[in-house]
């Protein structure tokens, strides 16, 4: 055992977990044991758990690369602390928390500086599959022969998970614990990039490009920050409505148009384009578009969509000469331990209105619905109950 | 016609220039007619000229779509103010003045913010090859039969040439012409991406690909603000001699590795990479490399080098996410007119060494000999007196 501390009195649990045990196989409902929690982390009740794309895509197994089974996925959650390991000094059983999947150990380099979110410790990172402190497991089979792969740093879709400290936000416990579970990636990812790493400001004009989640969250703070045009590109029109309720100002179907979408955006805004572009699709050609859409001189894409295809960049080099840049943005730029228990407070303060993003509440068993809701592009969150 | 103002006083002129008539033939020394400036005009009677990679480029006709004959190339020069147009304000006959290629009007959108030197007007633009205020030439043949086209906003191989006052920078007569021939592209832009698009801080890493004009400039500039490391790379050893007079404190030859230059930079940086690569070598896998070698979180390529070949960006779009960011820079950042004459002054005071980048001088007259050393690598820059 190369544990320093196993945790104080916390026992093996027995809960329900949904498995993932083959690609795009429907997750298996089953009794898994959880471990204790370990040298700095904590065992969580999961209360609420939701659904995001990247869950879609780990469920597919579209990344082969990333593949492991039996696993438990799930990464937006939201609950409250049943045991903590040794060395956890920012938290205490009984603490309502958010799990984080880009965790901030505070002590590197990289979390030392202002500048970035980017945790080489804990931050996201799809090929990891146990735990960062031992790189063992705590999840195993009910008759404690099969050890079951983590996810994301966090595996919510269980009644019991355990998670590094660095991946644990206390919330205050007068919050609405069902909608603190966007907070864990959807929601602040969409709101971080607008807020932290465009930081966009009053009278601008932002395009954004796939109005799921996290598109629809950038266009809820765009709106909370007084953009002057929050222009939406989706080829799906029933995300139109959704969209007027977050803000956006102007629609854009693709499907619809002979011309070339920043060339429509050019004209919406003036000729300039856009401030901000957010790519929120994953889509290579909505890429280059919002890459296009934007001013130049000054533009900006923030690439905050999955690409699981092999192809590279569609600019030029010579493209980037115009003064338009490009920048990826995990978690919206969020460093969560610092920033966002805060955040969750304005939101609750009603600077981001959650309810909007919670379009379907099914109990956990029913998970496999909820996996198709999104799929098919129905939902843009399933709170899943525990 | 559809000038307000003719310049004052001012005749046409016969005078000698450097004639591009066909791509990669030997520039053509003739005697041309240049017109009198016009409305914000000034015509400017070169002393001293000297030759980039742009010109070059143009000169081979690399690019098809930009092919236009015959021109006068060139836009690194100095000289004097001979006569001036109508509405010209801010320059005066006899002034000492450097040519910019990518001018700054002072008056749009673009030239009032501070964060960008994109001016739509008299920004530099390959395609263009005429006066912008009213389309048309200023220089012809020698009988007037034949209409000669410009480059750059400058067209500098001549003896004289008009100029819009917007690409036109008054420097102090005291300053020595011929050293201020470097600052119209090379020098500048080197130091520029430097000083103002990274904006370098002592202490700080950087890599530098391609030690040419602009690659020793760069590091120039960085040994000037402190950069505790300055890493240069070239495949042609023969610029490593020039490099350690520049600043650079580590060389690396591609050609002598078995493994990838970034490893090898992670690994003389101590593990993180550079916080800044500086692409100036115009090929594509050095800007992978250069981007590669950057520092996950905050790391920032520059491009500097001009790609002609059609073949974009050999990033994927995942790999953004790691915080490494890219960006195109014109002229070092530079608002020429704004900031280039005192860069200009911390030149003469010592802050960029001037003198190290001019390996060959000559007579105008043997311009194609200047064109052959740089084409072979031969000369940083050779400075044509005229």
């Amino acid at each position: 055992m190369d544990n320093k501390v196993v945790a104080r009195k916390a026992k093996v649990i027995t809960c329900k977990a949904a498995v993932a045990r083959a690609p795009g196989q429907p997750l298996s409902i089953e009794e898994v044991q959880v471990d204790p929690p370990r040298w700095t982390e904590v065992r969580v009740r999961i209360h609420f758990t939701s659904i995001c794309h990247t869950d879609l895509s780990a469920w597919k197994g579209e990344n082969e690369a990333q593949r492991a089974y039996p696993r438990i996925l799930g990464h937006e959650a939201s609950g409250v602390i049943e045991s903590i390991g040794g060395g956890v000094t920012d938290l205490e059983e009984g603490d309502h928390v958010v799990p984080i999947f880009h965790g901030e150990c505070g002590d590197c380099d990289y979390c030392r500086r202002p500048d970035t979110n980017m945790c080489p410790k804990f931050g996201a990172n799809p090929m990891k599959k146990t735990m960062t402190s031992d790189g063992k497991v705590r999840f195993w089979s009910k008759d404690r022969t099969e050890p079951i792969y983590h996810f994301l740093n966090t595996s919510t879709f269980s009644e019991y998970t355990v998670i590094d400290s660095s991946c644990v936000v206390k919330i205050d416990p007068n919050f609405p614990l069902k909608k603190m579970s966007l907070l864990s990636c959807g929601v602040s990812t969409g709101v971080g990039a607008v807020w932290i790493t465009a930081d966009v400001q009053a009278g601008e004009k932002v395009a954004i490009f796939g109005l799921g989640a996290v598109g629809l969250a950038a266009a809820a703070g765009a709106k909370a920050r007084g953009a002057s045009q929050i222009i939406g590109v989706d080829v799906n029109p029933e995300k139109f409505i959704k969209g007027k309720v977050a803000g956006i100002t102007d629609f854009i179907n693709p499907k619809e148009l002979l011309t070339p979408v920043h060339k429509v955006i050019q004209k919406l805004t003036g000729g300039g384009g856009v401030d901000y572009s957010f790519e929120c699709s994953g889509d290579l050609l909505a890429l280059r578009e919002a890459f296009l859409s934007t001013q130049m001189g000054w533009g900006l894409t923030l690439l905050l969509g999955v690409h699981t295809k092999p192809d590279t960049l569609p600019i030029h080099p010579m493209e980037l000469f115009n003064g338009q840049r490009l920048v990826g943005c995990v978690f919206g730029g969020f460093k969560g331990k610092t920033q966002l228990s805060d955040f969750a407070a304005q939101c609750v303060q009603g600077a981001v209105d959650l309810d909007q993003f919670v379009t379907h509440e099914l109990p956990f068993e029913r998970i496999n619905e909820a996996l198709q809701l999104l799929k098919d592009g129905k939902s843009l969150r399933c709170v899943l109950s525990l």
